[in-house]
């Protein structure tokens, strides 16, 4: 919980850094924001190390279908990970209150917390987080760490600050490469725990509504990358 | 096959991020694209770890030629190669549908797939080709790791994600510092297998041609590199 | 005291690359500057690693509170982290001497060596403050490193190196992602060191007032922020 | 020579790539020119791990002064980096003759090559390049690595990857932070051997004259710098 915390915090920050107008990071670009998710989810799994680093309902979901990961356990960590997305998301909003305060398109803030399409189209927004969580699962399955740390969300290459550096470079090419069209939610958690306290907790002038005819497609379509990648790796003769 | 279209996917992924209009990543500038193409390379090679990491016709020809691969092993590596480079624009090109649909270009997507040169002239372009994969080649055979890890294309340093973290540092730099003349395209596969693609399977609305006429010097550059730098190893003390 | 010197030298060499007229730097962006920030500490903590890589008064302040530093050696890790930081930022001004000179708005240079609030507000800009030297704590003490190497300021997993590359990635992140309302002194050393350095001892000429106003937030906001982590780590069951 | 080869070509590369007209990284900004002179400084350093890493005359003297390098191994090294510098040179030539030719103004090439102030002042420039090459060499020397690794010119920290990505770490920060003023030569034969390369063999139409009057200074203030880490190495009880 306290791991997811920290990935929604740093990573809803930098986009706070880049969207909002009275900031020193305002429009610094992309690869800026590909960075500060990349490197959030670098801290936040190195904090959640004792419990696994489980900070993704898509990963735990695609370990537990390739058999990592405990059936039983699913149910704490996809709590654990909701009440720490929405616990990092007031804690950005905190940091950039004054920002938020001050920003000139206060109805065009959601964007900060949660993903949107660039090109609204449902069927076609799904297959970007599809595969973009595919990947990502894919490569925690059959990346040569995944047979050290077999009791880890994270492949730990023998040296948990390998396992965390790796996955995040992992992310930022995901980023970088991959979420152009969605925003690249690939993660349950990271996207509906913000928009969840966005709607409903945050208290920002003007706010806007939190578009939840999308919400569903970066809920769906991360479970369903992460499914189809651990059953690729269940085929394969790895 | 499967680490070939990992890379292919996240590699030509960003350049569409980066040339398309309506995705997030639009003109993020040069350093996106090498970045997005360097974690690429570090994504897809350790997908490909148990077999070998090997992602790249001109690698593949210089490991043979340094008496580091068998001869045998080479048509199955690059036919895998060309099939998961196909594979992988395929999934560029759905990961991006709606940005192709609603670009106002299509006329210029096939340097999102494939390299050209910037100022034509085949046989300077070609010079640049050879430099780049030569720096790639020597420096997989003549760092220290390449003494460690002889089984595979990618030196090891005695811990994979250390091996994939270097190679992804050299690809970084050989894009920032060689790519500016035709894009670094290093690896036969990774051009034509995206330029059969484009021309044969997308259907993207008003494509433009697959430039036929140049993609013979992305493929014979970088095994002429690879070659050299296997001679040069050959030679060399080491 | 030599490692906080070549913190604060890098630190504001960054800042002043971006912001002064006359250099090579001008204007490179927010990711350039958290990246400058990111790898000084790397090089100053590295630097500083026999005596335990003790940066910043308020790591050092939640190491003693979660009982992993000595009280009786706080005095002295302070006193050598302030001389060292006004050492640090009279290189930086040494470095920059030509562009100081001839930069169009001297007035406004107090921001390269002292960070300030974009929105002016002192109880919320210390909430940053406070939010960003939080999760640097945190992550130092509950990083699966901290087990290991309880005896510096930075987790070593197991490696030095790596140690010291996992806490530039996480100060690159708190940069990214929570720098953006005060520019993250998250450092009472890095911000009161330069601008007693800044106000008494830089030949400026018409150089800006030092915003004592202010000064007292990057001080007790990053205090208060350490020291929240180090009760935390007291509470929680690792 | 090869390691030099490589690093100048690389470092060179990017400089090419980022000021000439006809390149896809045309102005990409100075973090991009940082980041490749930096994994520049990579490449060149494994592939001349078996010969210690010597790339730099102000860095194999500090060796020396310290006691780290015998002395009767200096001549051939400065030799070596000095021919590798002016064949790295050529090959970034090569790669990029058609930028060359199209370019629209060849009289501002020389500093793809060689550095230049901004602010053209020779003694306070001398400042500038001996801080920078201080903070190098007192790194080499004083961080933990050195301990490990005492008969090269790279800490290892008991891998060559992570020593050689440390260094790399170093000197982009050197780059962000101190390269503002005069571009960081750092290097005596990084900047002499491409300044003599550019004066007497390469054929770029209507080249600028090589500056002569200014090329002592990044020898002698890169070696003055090294010369005074070795120093307070020497005098510091580590």
């Amino acid at each position: 919980m306290l791991g997811t915390a920290v990935l929604i915090l740093l990573g809803t920050g930098v986009v706070a850094n880049q969207v909002l107008k009275n900031t020193l990071g305002n429009s610094t670009g992309f690869l800026f924001v590909n960075v500060g998710w990349a490197f959030a989810v670098f801290t936040g799994a190195s904090i959640a190390d004792p419990s696994g680093a489980h900070l993704n309902p898509a990963v735990t979901l695609g370990l537990a279908i390739a058999d990592k990961t405990p059936w039983g356990n699913v149910p704490v960590y996809v709590l654990g990970q909701m009440v720490g997305a929405i616990i990092g998301a007031m804690l950005c909003w905190a940091t950039y209150k004054l920002q938020f305060d001050t920003h000139d398109e206060p109805q065009n803030t959601l964007g900060i917390f949660s993903t949107g399409p660039t090109v609204p189209n449902k069927p076609w927004n799904l297959v970007s987080e599809v595969i973009g969580t595919f990947v990502l699962v894919a490569w925690i399955l059959l990346s040569p760490g995944a047979k050290v740390g077999a009791d880890g969300a994270v492949p730990t290459f023998g040296n948990s600050a390998l396992g965390y550096a790796a996955v995040a470079f992992v992310v930022l090419v995901i980023g970088t490469s991959l979420g152009g069209p969605t925003g690249y939610a690939i993660n349950p958690a990271r996207d509906l725990g913000p928009r969840i306290a966005y709607a409903f907790l945050m208290p920002i002038r003007n706010k806007g509504n939190a578009n939840w005819g999308y919400s569903w497609v970066p809920v769906v379509g991360p479970l369903v990358g992460g499914a189809l990648a651990a059953l690729l790796y269940l085929v394969l003769p790895v």
